[in-house]
């Protein structure tokens, strides 16, 4: 064994020590050795780090990039069904319910129809149950750091610290890395030239965008300091520490039909089940016809076993539509201009076929349809 | 036209009077024409109502009678589920869903298991969580005119009148037909030679079995004045006036295993998610050995897309485990016999993938799961 003590490839000295002067040089070889061995180590052990990291985030490396989602899946339910709870927090809870189905299953529009007579209630409760279920469903939406802004303490929502919350992609918090952002225009003057300021719950940072706004409207940001690209190949690469961030607004469609995001649920209300599929507010790129469902089902104990549905045509915009407690058989007896379910809906589907219990609630109809139509849903949706 | 007037073809008298006299025998004729013509009329009518009820219940007619059920649907889930609602209005409420949930999928057993160390609570709350959810979806599942009998009042159930009924199909009402029916043995003193009385929640009609009963014992009658045959070919020609009826006790098994019917679930408490696939309640028919679950699925986010799962092997009683608020993974760390996901779990699945929410709860997952799962499972049901 050659005595070879090139930094290079270090050997560990031999112990032939007899005297202590020999005895010091023999140790300090070693001390060195080891050193030498601990650097070499480490050199290594970076090396293969800066490897990895290049494996994952190298430009060359093909990343991932979420294709955008076109087409969208809308619910209708009768706001009768907030009647039916027994107290104001009860009626909370139950928007709040309907709130995270819809949020659960990626959904992108509530429509609350009337399906009764009694559109005014006056037993101490000033509120419509349409406007009671619109306004909860829509409070719950917004992400809670612009709730303040947008929804001013109101009876209405006295008892909105009982809903569960939606947890959903676009409520995010402040630590999260974020592309798109929900937020609130600023009364700030903005610098010559420049456009005005977003609060978009972060609580050092603020957005600066591209125009002049008036304050107080909520606005889906999308940051400009980094390209779509650039996030999903290191979402966590971008430091939300920055003062002022630059962005630009979007349509709040723009998080689903560009990146596929779930970007929460708009809320609309219909004068009855004639008119639900009216006013489709959905935007579609190369089309010049207006939008409009092409996918209506209505769902009912009476309806034909969802399982023998093998398949749906292939749609855009799908409305699934629900009853009360008395079905929709009852919305349509109440239909002025005589809309039949026949000429509204493509299918009239029983989702839970041997049910156990004599009802189901609208807020249990909701998952259980969901569920069981997902899949064949999304294999006939256009992308 | 002749003048026939034999009663078997009346012809309708014609006018001819010229004078008084003629007028009233005229008349008088015409009176007897239209009497005799209503007659034939309602003997007509008559007649053709036995027809079709013979047509419907003829004994020659071929009449289905429904099959009897051997499989079982288990569920099992955390306590601790419980203690993450915000109050005890919104503990019962909470309850409630999940009693109906089970319900509405013929769920026939629910086991609470502990899944963190606080079994007890001391926040001005003397039960522990799984004490409280097993009262609750026990109450729940009696039907309500034995309630008052079994569940007196009591703290845990202050708030039960928000409960939602499970409207299932052994909450008789009074005037519905019944073949099964739960009842509870009355303190009446029988005639010699005679059965214990029970109330089955009939105003004027009590149920003499053939044995003799303590008072106060919950029990499942099947009356033996009709026969399942003679039950499911006209089930509305029984007579539920009566004031006396004969009926003997069977196991709250038998409506499923004889006639298929859902009756409810029944609930257990586990120590542990190690321990609950121990004591399997279900009796088989010609099984020597004792009853086990033999399908076993776990659900998590973290699980295996319930799409890829194209069936299921044969079973006969299978148990869907469900974790809370932090997944079945916490529900493991607890576990002291060391049991892993793996030996417990057939398969894992995760119910809801792409969720737009990043939180499912458990009450949520309840209906997702067997909802989507459903078809599969009752394909690779053992009848």
């Amino acid at each position: 064994m050659s005595d070879n003590t090139s930094p290079s490839r270090p050997v560990r000295p031999v112990k032939t020590a007899t005297n202590s002067a020999e005895w010091r040089r023999y140790k300090e070889h070693l001390r060195a050795w080891k050193n030498a061995r601990l650097d070499k180590q480490l050199e290594a052990e970076k090396t293969e780090e800066i490897q990895e990291e290049q494996s994952v985030s190298s430009i060359d490396t093909p990343v991932e990039i979420p294709k955008g989602r076109s087409y969208t899946l809308s619910i209708a339910l009768p706001a009768s069904i907030l009647r039916n709870a027994q107290s104001n927090e009860l009626r909370t809870y139950l928007a709040g319910q309907i709130g995270r189905a819809a949020c659960v299953f990626n959904i992108d529009e509530i429509i609350v129809f009337d399906d009764d007579e009694i559109t005014e209630e006056h037993d101490n409760n000033p509120f419509s149950a349409s406007e009671q279920l619109i306004r909860l469903l829509e409070y719950l939406e917004c992400p809670q750091y612009l709730r303040k802004q947008f929804f001013p303490r109101q009876k209405l929502l006295e008892y909105a610290g009982l809903l569960n919350p939606l947890d959903a992609p676009h409520h995010l918090r402040t630590n999260e890395s974020w592309l798109y952002r929900e937020g609130v225009t600023l009364p700030l003057k903005p610098a010559e030239g420049k456009g005005s300021w977003v609060d978009v719950g972060l609580y050092e940072t603020r957005v600066q965008i591209d125009k002049h706004l008036t304050a107080g409207l909520r606005v889906t940001i999308q940051r400009t300091d980094i390209t779509r690209e650039q996030y999903f190949r290191d979402p966590n690469a971008q430091n939300n520490k920055k003062k002022r961030i630059p962005g630009e607004i979007v349509s709040p469609s723009a998080p689903r039909l560009e990146s596929g995001f779930y970007w929460g649920y708009q809320v609309r209300k219909a004068d009855s089940i004639g008119s639900i599929i009216e006013n489709c507010p959905f935007v579609d790129d190369n089309e010049t016809e207006e939008s409009k469902y092409d996918l209506v089902i209505g769902t009912s104990e009476r309806g034909v076993s969802h399982e023998k549905i093998t398949n749906f045509p292939r749609f855009r915009h799908a409305l699934i539509v629900f009853g009360g407690l008395q079905g929709l058989e009852k919305a349509f007896e109440r239909e002025q201009n005589g809309t039949t379910a026949e000429q509204l809906f493509d299918f009239y589907l029983n989702t839970c076929s041997q049910q156990g219990s004599r009802t189901i609630r609208t807020e249990e109809a909701i998952l259980i349809t969901l569920s069981c139509l997902r899949e064949k849903l999304l294999a006939s949706a256009r992308s």
